[in-house]
């Protein structure tokens, strides 16, 4: 039988400040990446979203990003690897802390924003990333685009490593995201995105956009639960995938 | 055969700024206090403290303190007991992740400055910091002032506890510190504080200001790295401690 | 021709994080409070708010607060008079350098959450901002609860001072606001608040909540615009004050 | 009458974390650049060196930088020419605020670290700092890298530009600094340095590591005073200056 995982960035609220629908979004998906404090979230939010999380039956996972709260963590900069190992392994035993309380586990960590988009192109960062995880808790999944740096820098640290793919983004011929610099960048049509899913899951190939089938690995697709239409989408994705026969279900 | 405790606060520097002389103090303590990125410290100033203190055979502590950097965790805030036992909880978490990697165990918690002091008086405060470090782990001892609310909490919650003394502060006859605000608050004189505390430690009391002998218990020395002056006083009082036949060493 | 002032809160997004209708309400306040980055804010919302203020002819102020942006500014902090005197003085210089490049003036200060309630009641504190407001400008004027050390204060450094009142709060035999602690703190009713403040406003008078009428100095009435409920009441008040004949208008 | 300009960064210390010998360092020079608390430097701070610069009648410059306090203001980021503008507009006032109640004035601007280098080689960023001086007040100088983009754009904008050089950095034939990450792009010898910086202001040239002579504009000396050898430094470059008869002055 097959399965896949839902994943979805949650936790990314601060302080006054909401961001997300997450008690509403929770329902549909099988992992939750919650933000530690550094791009979003805060000690209180943290500790509520692993109830919540909890609550739903959802695998927890540690979302770190880089400490720039004004930017949301989505501004690259220039880290160096022993930074990047320092702030991840920061951030994981910060959220950890609030899955014991709970009597939950960590199950997986996600890196965020110009983080992850950064590790998926340079090895050393990648490499950082994943040892800090290893060094951890070697049981942690590690989350990465599929087919990037930092699922290789995974596998050879020995962790168990989740491929992610995108519903709503086109891939080039290589097998990497359209920048989304190119106005073809996007997929807007959500049956051509229920589509494009499908077909990742059943058979692990994507269309490029030049036309050509290329394999893709497919552990896991990233949902949006952050507006109305996001959530809809995230509904009308679970019935398709369902009505296929596939499970919905995390990693482990 | 007596034994006492020398603790000191460490992993104090953040980035570019530097504060303390860790490296000199650790050969003459037995205990450790690391900041945890809140008042003080970042993830590599924690990773780098961890690593000193696992050098020297000192016992590591979480330092958790306000989320106030530009007043160094020393201002009073209107914090609640929820946000309390939140923060205490993420901190102590950050700095547990650094203990793992170097194969090191966290071995308690003493909380920093005006949350130190507010705990100290403020039952349901004393109570969420309690609380935190129970349910993240049983085994952690909790530093309190000696006689102080934070003390009793961490009793109630079953916790180890250890009474902090103080060997330049002067004490009132009913066993609080008296405040910086008075004039005698401090003992300048480096003889008449090593005498104090040969005297709490041997006979587990203390003269208060208006000369009664008071019973105090006196589980662990706060001293301090900071500066020439302090650092010469903790070899003083090592070598009068010692001379003493009283040996240094951690709670644990 | 009787007038009167309508102010609000205004610029408190920061970053990916929104917060405020502000255009919805613009059209209908006379001056707006403009958050400096500390509480909330940051440096690209507070020239959008300044830019929108101007659209709507709106009186620009400072909105000073604590530095504490995870408790959006309204903790309670045991902060120094020369820290209050370096911070506002901080923040004012940072939001009229936005003014000046859209050829606006800044015509106001006004202290933000624990800032506002701290200075209301101490004269220290209260002293500090009203000089930092005058060594920067002793043409601004400064925003205080009416009958607070704050507007006291203000005078006494020569400065323009206007007394702020609320239209959904009840007041003590002494004039000052009952405290959010007692059940009767709060008007619920739309229709009683504003029938409050029209008595305010014409008769410069108001009713305690033990029924005596007490003289009260209304300058200004401080809104909300943050959900739809508020700016409903704001359109309906600015409704019921024309109906009157009072006409709202900014101080200057 | 030969003139030089050496300016150096103060005002860097935040809360407990002191860095710099300001006064130490202050008599020796003609310009100081003022950190304005994105990466250094806090309200207080701001307050203290502004007072200490007019004591010693050195001209006073805002020195913003990039909201990164742990990186100190060195990591490049991905930000956008509004952010920059925004961010400096910001900082501008934040410090102009500290000059008017001590009745100096602000005479220029100079970018602090990582914002001074991506700057000096990109000229939307240089044109958006540019233009949030000149927004501020045209009267302001802005200070840059000799022959960058900075001075470039600032010239644009028509702001008095301050071409700066450096005592101890190695040039390359077309004018730029050799890199740090090349071994010979530092001058460790003394004698060296002053010799270089005599060239630099008398011919207006200096001599490449291929040894050629290249022309180069020297309208101010970039000093520091962060430690007791770069303190010594600037005491010998100011007396081999004065005693070729050439003046060390401000600007303006």
């Amino acid at each position: 039988m097959k399965t896949i995982d839902l994943n979805c960035d949650l936790g990314e609220s601060f302080g006054a400040y909401k961001i997300g629908n997450d008690e509403q979004v929770l329902p549909h998906i099988s992992s939750a990446n919650i933000a530690c404090g550094f791009h979003a979230g805060d000690p209180h939010v943290m500790n509520q979203t692993v109830l919540l999380a909890k609550k739903y039956g959802v695998a927890i996972g540690a979302h770190p990003g880089f400490q720039d709260l004004v930017g949301f963590g989505r501004r690259a900069m220039a880290v160096s690897a022993s930074d990047v190992y320092d702030l991840v392994l920061y951030q994981i035993g910060a959220l950890s802390a609030f899955c014991q309380p709970h009597d939950v586990k960590l199950t997986h960590v996600k890196p965020h924003g110009a983080l992850y988009n950064m590790a998926a192109v340079d090895t050393s960062l990648a490499e950082a990333i994943a040892r800090a995880i290893a060094n951890f808790d070697p049981e942690l999944a590690l989350y990465g685009l599929a087919g990037s740096k930092l699922i290789a820098a995974g596998a050879a640290q020995g962790l168990k490593t989740v491929s992610e793919v995108f519903a709503d983004r086109t891939y080039q011929p290589d097998g990497t995201l359209t920048p989304r610099t190119q106005p073809n960048a996007v997929i807007h049509d959500s049956n051509a995105a229920i589509k494009q899913v499908l077909q990742m899951v059943k058979e692990q190939t994507v269309q490029t956009i030049t036309g050509e089938v290329i394999p893709i690995k497919a552990d896991s697709i990233c949902v949006h639960g952050d507006n109305i239409h996001a959530l809809e989408f995230v509904k009308d994705l679970r019935h398709a995938l369902t009505k296929e026969g596939i499970t919905i279900k995390a990693i482990r």
